[in-house]
């Protein structure tokens, strides 16, 4: 089903990282369900996590670690998502922690619980034990691509990224997996995202680029709107490759910056490629905004539109359905004269009517492809921003309505 | 497909009103697609309009008419919405007001026009004279179950309402007819409705009567969040039963104001049970909000949620979605130990987790039959409020991928 999509042909190993998978009984049968990240001591980690108020117990805990000091694992389930749980919930996030840290020989904060899956059903941390002795064991460096088929839930491709650059002569990987096919939408999608490098970059830097980085691609995508209480998004950092980056102006910042942007933009259109039931890949640019924001709130009106979504799912230039929704997000003053509507190329709409050069064809030729472009001048300002989105399909319905039965 | 809703039995005449349909061939064949209402001298008229930016000629015109001075007709199209068109949608839009004016020797501005359908297509002026001459020798008093047939467009059920009162031992009558099933959203719904009664309204109190109801009833239903370019909502009054109602303050005004609130809420809860697809008709209760902007948002992302939507369609009582939604709502400062989430009576969630007593089958008991309630406690002060959506089903993205074609 998914758009474009295919699983990646290699994940170099990242010096420094160790990975390893196993199959804990979680939730599902006969697949690996349970991810271990181990970093080199002296790695440090940026991360972003779901804004929803409904945040799940491993979201509570792995920020409240996160404040002790530099974590040595990320333990990461799928199919649980240790949500909706209560206090019960915390303890056991807490307890996965131990287990892993008692085995390791680390503090209990070294270690990142991260969870996916099923919301109000308790973990069944019974199953940890057996599984940690197993993950310990086999920490390689080359399990990466494994990694990314241990965290998919609803995913019909494991989703990853990679490349090597050079700066000043030596060698950086970037390396990252994620998850996520549902539930995506701009304050994180419902994804577990893991990005890692070999630079060393100073703490403060690497906090604000992952934060950079995330409103520029996560937070960028929609499938539906709905956000998850498990969001999360970490870029590691292990230094192995002896490449420090201290400051944004340090040489090679913006050729590493570029790399991880394209990780993370990779990645984060991988998971709207895998959307839910998607049969389109939907890029909506918005320009000519007044503000940031107002580019933002026309984007995602048109984004999470019902009835554009189901249009573009038949390939169907209804552009009266864009405009609608171009016109109820929320711009009280908006000049429909002065605003311009394409389809791929074609220009649809000027001038307040439909433009004259404008033919139906024109419209189905442009939405026959996989890939979409809408794009949308408002005529107002210089603002201007892009987001993407999946169609609205039958088969949407019915792998939400089907998820748990 | 609608959920528990039937052609009403009988809509009694309003004394002061004539209306007349006929088959113009506007856009569908062998069917009524047109309708006249006519008012008596002196009646008074309250309306409401779409909030949509993009909003189609006849809202323009209909406004502007408004200005001038008392209608007289409201001429009321079904298959084409004349939205989207520019200068010559309010030419198009004008000129059938014109040629009605003519022919009944009125003034232009005493036309009020609204239209429904498709986006983006010039509207048949010239399949109007015909069937205005048609109209005007058909008017009569009876005729107000055509006028519900004539304004379908996708829905299944012609959709009125109707109740005599009696104020100081005389008859009062509020009859009503509704359109919309799809592009349901609070800023009105896609809708037209038209509500008369024979009493005679201050002028300025029926158009608070008129945006106090519409706040109460069709503002708060959602199918897909999307609004129309054309809602509409009018409430005649003709003053021909000689109640007299100038202020609130009046004997007999709440008497006829719970008249008309059955009426409106009759009708807005009728097209969310024909909303497209519709397999379940789902109120969402609020309460123990802060204000009522908090309780009309968390109600709202309720509503609006796909995947709370795909659950109810498969009664699934998935509670983990419904609480994503509210704790995505908006409110930051949000506690989750003092939400209260139940299905139909069933407590579902308390003090941060699953209810001890709650048991699955439950869930899927409240959620098992046609109308279903989901109430939300947020535990933080005495706001509330009642929205009315559907769920999201395949059949919907059928409806919605299929319309044009």
């Amino acid at each position: 089903m998914a758009v474009d999509l295919k699983k990646p042909d290699v994940l170099f190993p990242v010096p420094g990282i160790r990975l390893a998978t196993a199959a804990a009984g979680i939730r599902y049968q006969n697949r690996t369900d349970l991810l271990l990240i181990e970093m080199v001591h002296g790695s440090r980690v940026g991360a972003v996590f779901t804004q929803n108020r409904f945040c799940a117990a491993p979201v509570v805990v792995a920020r409240e670690h996160l404040q002790h000091r530099h974590p040595l694992y990320l333990l990461i389930n799928a199919g649980n998502a240790n949500a909706g749980m209560g206090e019960t919930g915390i303890i056991d996030a807490r307890a996965t922690c131990r287990m892993l840290a008692d085995r390791a020989g680390c503090s209990e904060s070294a270690v990142l619980p991260f969870s996916t899956g099923v919301i109000g059903e308790r973990l069944p941390i019974e199953r940890f034990p057996l599984a940690i002795e197993d993950l310990m064991v086999k920490l390689s460096h080359s399990q990466w691509m494994a990694a990314a088929e241990s965290i998919m839930t609803t995913d019909t491709v494991p989703k990853g990224y990679s490349e090597c650059i050079t700066l000043d002569g030596k060698k950086l990987t970037v390396t990252g997996i994620a998850k996520g096919s549902g539930m995506i939408h701009p304050d994180m999608a419902t994804m577990l995202a893991f990005v890692a490098t070999d630079a060393e970059i100073e703490p403060e830097l690497l906090q604000s680029l992952t934060h950079d980085l995330v409103r520029k691609t996560f937070n960028r995508i929609t499938v539906d709107g709905d956000t998850s209480t498990n969001d999360s998004c970490v870029l590691i950092a292990t230094g192995a490759s002896g490449v420090v980056i201290d400051s944004s102006d340090c040489p090679g910042y913006s050729l590493l910056y570029a790399a991880l942007e394209r990780a993370f933009l990779y990645l984060a259109q991988a998971i709207i490629r895998d959307g839910e039931g998607a049969g389109k890949f939907i890029e909506i640019g918005i320009r000519g905004a007044s503000t940031n924001e107002e580019a933002d709130a026309v984007a995602f009106t048109v984004a999470h539109s019902p009835l554009v979504k189901t249009a573009l799912a038949a390939e169907d230039p209804n552009w009266g359905r864009i405009l609608a929704a171009v016109g109820r997000a929320g711009i009280d003053d908006l000049d429909i004269a002065r605003v311009k509507l394409y389809l791929g190329d074609a220009l649809v709409f000027s001038n307040g009517s439909r433009d004259p050069l404008y033919e139906e064809t024109n419209g189905e030729q442009a939405l026959a492809g996989n890939d979409i472009f809408i794009s949308i001048d408002l005529g107002r300002g210089k603002a201007k921003t892009r987001v993407w989105t999946t169609d609205l399909t039958a088969e949407y319905v019915r792998i939400n309505a089907d998820y748990r039965s």
